[in-house]
Formats: C-alpha cells, sequence, structure tokens
C-alpha cells in the first residue's frame, strides 16, 4: 500500500483535521473527532488515540479518564490529505453514553424512507 | 434503534456537517464529504449521495458525471448531532483516482511503528 507523510497532512484553518475513527475488528464506525500536529504526534509516539477537543480546547486522550482507550493499529490519510482514519482496537465503548459507536441513532426522515422502500418490495 | 430527526442536525458556522461515507455490505470507510441542508434534503429526496462540494461551492450528486453514484441505505446520526455516516451501495469507485476508497494510502510515519512493532514480537 502507498504511504504518505506526515508533513504532507494538509490541516485546516484552524490548524486541524477530521479524524474517523473505525474499528479494526468489527470495522464498526466508532467516531470522528479532530486532530492537530501535536495531537497526531502523541498518537505515533504512544500507539493510542490522541485528539484535540474543539470544546475544551486541549489535547484529549480518548480513554484517559474513562479506561476506554483506543489501540491504534492502522493510520490512513484520504486523497486530498486533509482526513485520516484511524483503525482502532478500543477498550471499551467510543461513546460518553456507553454506546460502542458514536452513531447510535438514524435520521428519522430517512427511516420514513427505508419502510416505504420495504413496502414497495413487499 | 434510536432515531433522530433533520432539525436536530447541528450545523457548523458554515452551515455544513461532515459526512461519514462507508460502503453498507463491505464495511470500508469510502470517503469524508460535507452536507449543507439543501444537500442533505436532495439525498434523502433522491436516495442518492448529495453532497456540498467546498472547493466549488456548489452542489455535488456524487456520480452525476462519473456514473458511480451512491445509493445510501441508511443515515445515522452521532452523539452531539454535528457529524453523519451514510451506510451506501457505491455503484464504483468513490476515489476520483479510481481506488475503491478515497483512504487508499497509509502514514508513513506510523506504517515504521506498525514494523517495528512487528519486528518486536517476531
Amino acid at each position: 500500500m502507498l504511504s504518505i507523510s506526515l508533513d504532507q497532512v494538509r490541516w485546516d484553518s484552524q490548524d486541524l483535521v477530521p479524524v474517523v475513527v473505525q474499528d479494526a475488528i468489527t470495522h464498526q464506525v466508532l467516531m470522528v473527532a479532530y486532530m492537530n500536529r501535536e495531537a497526531l504526534q502523541k498518537t505515533l509516539n504512544t500507539g493510542e488515540a490522541v485528539f484535540w477537543s474543539r470544546s475544551r480546547q486541549e489535547l484529549w486522550h480518548k480513554g484517559a479518564t474513562s479506561g476506554n482507550v483506543q489501540i491504534v493499529r492502522r493510520i490512513l490519510v484520504d486523497c486530498d490529505e486533509d482526513t485520516l482514519l484511524l483503525l482502532v482496537e478500543p477498550a471499551g465503548p467510543a461513546c460518553h453514553t456507553g454506546e460502542t459507536s458514536c452513531f447510535h441513532r438514524v435520521l428519522s426522515e430517512f427511516t420514513v424512507i427505508e419502510n416505504r422502500t420495504d413496502t414497495s418490495h413487499a
């Protein structure tokens, strides 16, 4: 697989990149967070996911208090170098609600369409 | 599964939300793009992924020219309602390079760590 260097990552106007976190085993998408260069460097140094908390404006070592760290198995970069994909082995739920994934609710308007489609095929 | 309404989506200062696109069958993460309210509404109306192109500043019906549309099977919303996850069936590659996923390169600095870890276990 082709590789790309840290120096080629394109940080946005706030010096951040969005980071998709996916379970390396189940392939479930767990969360989306943000990293600045320091967070990415700390992730590289420790092998555990470290983000930049936009609400608290500080480095956020995921699971530092809850124990639900994310061991990073692979870091992928997208074609325009402005988004990262972390494949991780999570020690526990990604979501503060206790759900495995932060994406645990469906958009209701689309659910209506899903059901309508099902009906038309029935 | 719990549901959430379109009206509860939290748009950012540019009236956008990031959208993770995942293959509904293979579970591969294909790309990250952005939607404004109109793009999301068109996605709901057509059942195909429509984004907002930040570079062109216009609606972007994915695959309109290439034919590589993305049939949307499910739309999930994250816990703080500012990110969407689309589960899609893609008609072709997501990436303009022809790769299945836009995430087709690894971060080289992390590859070094992966290899180093492998060596220590050998």
